[in-house]
């Protein structure tokens, strides 16, 4: 039989194996996909419980899809209609194309269309979850990360747009931040369409070139971002994009016109009144805020952080928007003839993490367990007796899970920074009374058993 | 340029939409992937945050890898070594092979290599994440599913397996199951050892026949297993298993000695001493406890619930086990001449998240907005105070979101299963008072703005 071509098969691994017997597999991580740490976890655990308490009291349902999709429910909505294959991973398996989502827009869509009967329309949702981008990675561009979506289906109501950013600063402010950390900027996809029959765009294509170009205002500045309209923009590392081909004038234009704070369209003028109605101020009107996709047919926003934010190599940078969204009244139909309007908005949780974790005032809590040290593993019923205890009063604790002397077990828990050990060998038994050395103080007490786990809540 | 072929392209999603003028996407999702609900998403959290609490109380540390790994990274800890391709979804990105992961040990084991002489050692750490299985998709079973994972890495001390018993226990106690709902068994990978030494068992791809086919007597029955360890299996679909040509002497020694509750390993024995120090009593030794993968050096454990549990038909279905782990000691070497001997238990979260669903005793509350409806949009005003006053009080409350009359209105609440709606029309706003209609009893009262938010939390 011959070899099948194509399809999704990697190399044997067990044959490259044998062939190169010292080389071992690679400990590192494809570019674009991070492990990550606890305090990190911990922040965003934080971020997601604030998000749920709020989802369920603005009323939306939770939802979730599954990661895979066939790859033409969601090929329609990558932003490049034109080459779906970019942009995305996706599979083989033994009939037909699966995609991972790329984003949580593209499942809600084929969702609903699916069980148009049986929801409650609108159907207001939201959703938490991983998304992949199969793009070229860089520092701070990951191919995977953690969005959150809150949509409303069904209804062309423009409350509904007003209260996913009244929402989405009720979220921020929970999480910490004051007025001036935040900001919402709104616009809508109207303006961008009025200004484009201004210029004569009429292919799809460059329509969608276009958009994206300006999207990008806020991370690569005003004059690379005209080699875009232009003919083509070549990056830091010398790959080449093709520009929309605009000529001067026109891209003259577009200038004048998003920076023009007047040009308010009749859709943003009814959300500012619901606003008002809201008591909600913490947003204005910026032309110039475009999103990069096709499917927007009204209201955009964008949600930006003001607060100073460092990279990794410590330097301060523009940070740009940690989310976005806007009204999408003709996705849905996609899937079939089905008038659903619709309007959402995205949070990139991975980036809010990221942010918030330097802020000054705030500190996620966390809490490493007090470590019983073992003399002697013949009295291990004694130390599982300290251990019940201090879990009972619900405090972190474990009895040394290794097999080193005492010096290596101050060593790690020194290491995995424990607030106290606790010694209790053969004297401490007799005595019934246990030693319990504060780790940050060097201090030490000896104290009765049975009043340990009240000495060490004072600890923490 | 001729046209790539291999590598993961799919076809041209919009050169098949025009081509084919009048097809729609599917709305479908493909075999083996599910939306998930509320009542489900809000029971898996619930399970979620026991964990959590459990792990921190027991010292563990919060760890999340990505979803992708090197292919090579994972590719030997396959269930089948000789073919790693098969079972997982691989991606070929500009250079290299990506694939999903599989499980959580292999990236821990890649984590741990990676981070060798930054981390505290013992390492304790846990993991909630997605893994996805490449697999023939079926009833119940998934090609992607939630998995919790514990593990201990950097230690032979067998209080780390005894202590994963025991935490396990804990988590689904905690959860709400009683002691005769769950059960722990326990046997040893070196009694299967000493087993396949007695049939006389050398090839390396027979053993893992073997381990695969008895890890199946739960599911299939020991007639089927006993045709896997023979000349093979046709399942029902027709597909044929190859089997593992054992002689019919060989099989009948693996029935006698697996059904031989007597012949505890020495590691079994002394994991037993250390739970009588915990008074941990709800195990029970079962030497037909084999675990399917080849990795495991030690102590092995299965997590099953006994409680009755319905198929989605309704029919009650043998559930079998929803985790289980064991030690492995030579899997970390794998990626550099580290000594880290490991030991871990696994939980497939969706399982136990369906099996508790069916719990009588087992509820969970989940909420539903109230529904303030519309009657003239200009007196959005008086609305959103009544809004804002609901949700401050921390009620779930929506202004009606769509565009419907009072008609449809109510059939939105009903369809929501809203427990009450607001009626705060002309009338209403000069009383001062607003109507509310408890949508359960049907009855309706009325009451002044200030009172609404006490009333409804009567209702709740």
């Amino acid at each position: 039989m011959e070899q099948e071509v194509g399809g999704s098969r990697p190399p044997s691994c067990t044959k490259k194996m044998n062939d190169e017997k010292k080389l071992k597999p690679s400990k590192e991580l494809p570019l674009g996909f991070v492990d990550r740490q606890e305090k990190e976890l911990l922040t965003r655990d934080f971020i997601i419980s604030i998000i749920k308490e709020v989802m369920i009291k603005y009323g939306f349902q939770y939802l979730e899809t599954p990661s895979f999709e066939f790859t033409e429910s969601i090929g329609k909505y990558l932003p490049d209609k034109e080459r779906p294959d970019q942009g995305v991973f996706s599979f083989k398996d033994e009939k037909n194309w699966l995609s991972l989502r790329y984003d949580l827009t593209a499942p809600l869509s084929r969702y609903v269309a699916k069980n148009y009967q049986e929801i409650a329309k609108p159907f207001k949702r939201y959703q938490l979850g991983t998304v992949w981008r199969n793009e070229k990675p860089g520092p701070g561009r990951f191919r995977e990360f953690l969005q959150f979506d809150a949509d409303f289906v069904g209804t062309k109501n423009l409350q509904a747009d007003a209260e996913l950013c009244v929402l989405i600063s009720e979220i921020l402010e929970k999480c910490g931040l004051s007025k001036n950390d935040y900001s919402v900027k709104i616009s809508s996809r109207k303006f961008a369409e009025n200004l484009f029959k201004e210029i004569k765009i009429e292919s799809k294509v460059q329509l969608s070139i276009i958009l994206r170009a300006l999207d990008k205002i806020d991370r690569l500045g005003w004059s690379e971002v005209k080699k875009l309209l232009g003919l083509g923009r070549k990056d830091k590392s010398g790959d080449f994009t093709k520009g929309a081909g605009l000529n001067e004038k026109q891209i003259e234009l577009i200038e004048k016109k998003i920076n023009d704070k007047d040009s308010k369209t009749n859709d943003v003028l009814e959300i500012f009144k619901i606003f008002e109605a809201y008591g909600f101020e913490n947003y204005r009107f910026d032309p110039s805020v475009i999103r990069g996709l096709e499917y927007y047919t009204g209201p955009i926003f964008e949600v930006n952080l003001n607060f100073e934010i460092k990279n990794s190599k410590g330097k301060t940078v523009q940070f740009g928007s940690i989310g976005g969204g806007g009204r999408y009244d003709n996705l849905v139909s996609n899937f079939g003839n089905l008038d659903c309007p619709a309007t959402g908005i995205s949070i990139g949780i991975d980036r809010l993490v990221y942010a918030l974790m330097q802020k000054k005032e705030f500190n996620i809590k966390y809490t490493k367990p007090v470590v019983i040290c073992v003399f002697n593993k013949e009295n291990i019923k004694k130390n599982v007796e300290i251990l019940n205890k201090l879990r009972s009063a619900n405090i972190s604790a474990e009895i040394y899970p290794g097999e080193g002397n005492l010096k290596k077990q101050m060593q790690y828990a020194n290491k995995i920074n424990s607030p106290a050990v606790i010694l209790y060998g053969e004297d401490e038994i007799k005595s019934g009374k246990a030693t319990l050395r504060n780790l940050n103080s060097g201090k030490e007490i000896s104290i009765e058993v049975e009043n340990l786990s009240n000495e060490i809540k004072k600890i923490f």
